[in-house]
């Protein structure tokens, strides 16, 4: 899936903030949170697109920023915070979380 | 799926490949070619690790470079230029295919 403001993927640089996880089989509150956060995500300022990927358990998710600070916002919001705490408490059995800075970007859409 | 060279994901900084595809129908030699190119890339010098996800025709490939220099010699790698070509021509109806300076990393595993 993917989900970009304005519908295209935007010119350099910018930041990706990569999660890559693996489910447990507790997911009891997962899928409710999961859509909540997204929901909220998509609206905050500095927000510019996310593309993912969910296989059975496991999963990575991208979601792209202008900048630290809109990073650093999200990361402190509320419920996102509530989230990573049920998240390492009971759905997650690994996770990888990176921010990265995106220096070169090609977008490539067949016969356009 | 995962591989990192020594088993773990190391300390930043180094650089992630994100490659974002949507694959067609049309997928004459994909496997075999798949197979192949990332049988080399572990080889290549400066390959870190790699971290996938695939669901459908829709996937994520991220790999990990040391440095620039890595991911330029593998960008002309033989193989990987005609599987670069072919994936145009055949494969992928969307691709985003970006580079990115891994600032920032935290691995979490349950109960370790």
């Amino acid at each position: 899936m993917k989900y970009w403001i304005d519908n295209k993927v935007p010119a350099p640089p910018y930041l990706a903030v990569i999660f890559i996880s693996k489910k447990t089989n507790h997911l009891e509150g997962y899928k409710e949170m999961d859509e909540l956060t997204m929901e909220l995500a998509i609206k905050q300022p500095g927000f510019l697109g996310y593309e993912s990927c969910n296989h059975d358990n496991e999963g990575i998710f991208i979601s792209y920023w202008k900048d630290y600070e809109s990073i650093e916002n999200w990361r402190h919001h509320t419920t996102h915070q509530a989230a990573k705490n049920m998240g390492k408490k009971d759905w997650y059995e690994r996770y990888v979380s990176q921010i990265a800075e995106v220096k070169h970007s090609v977008e490539f859409i067949k016969n356009q």
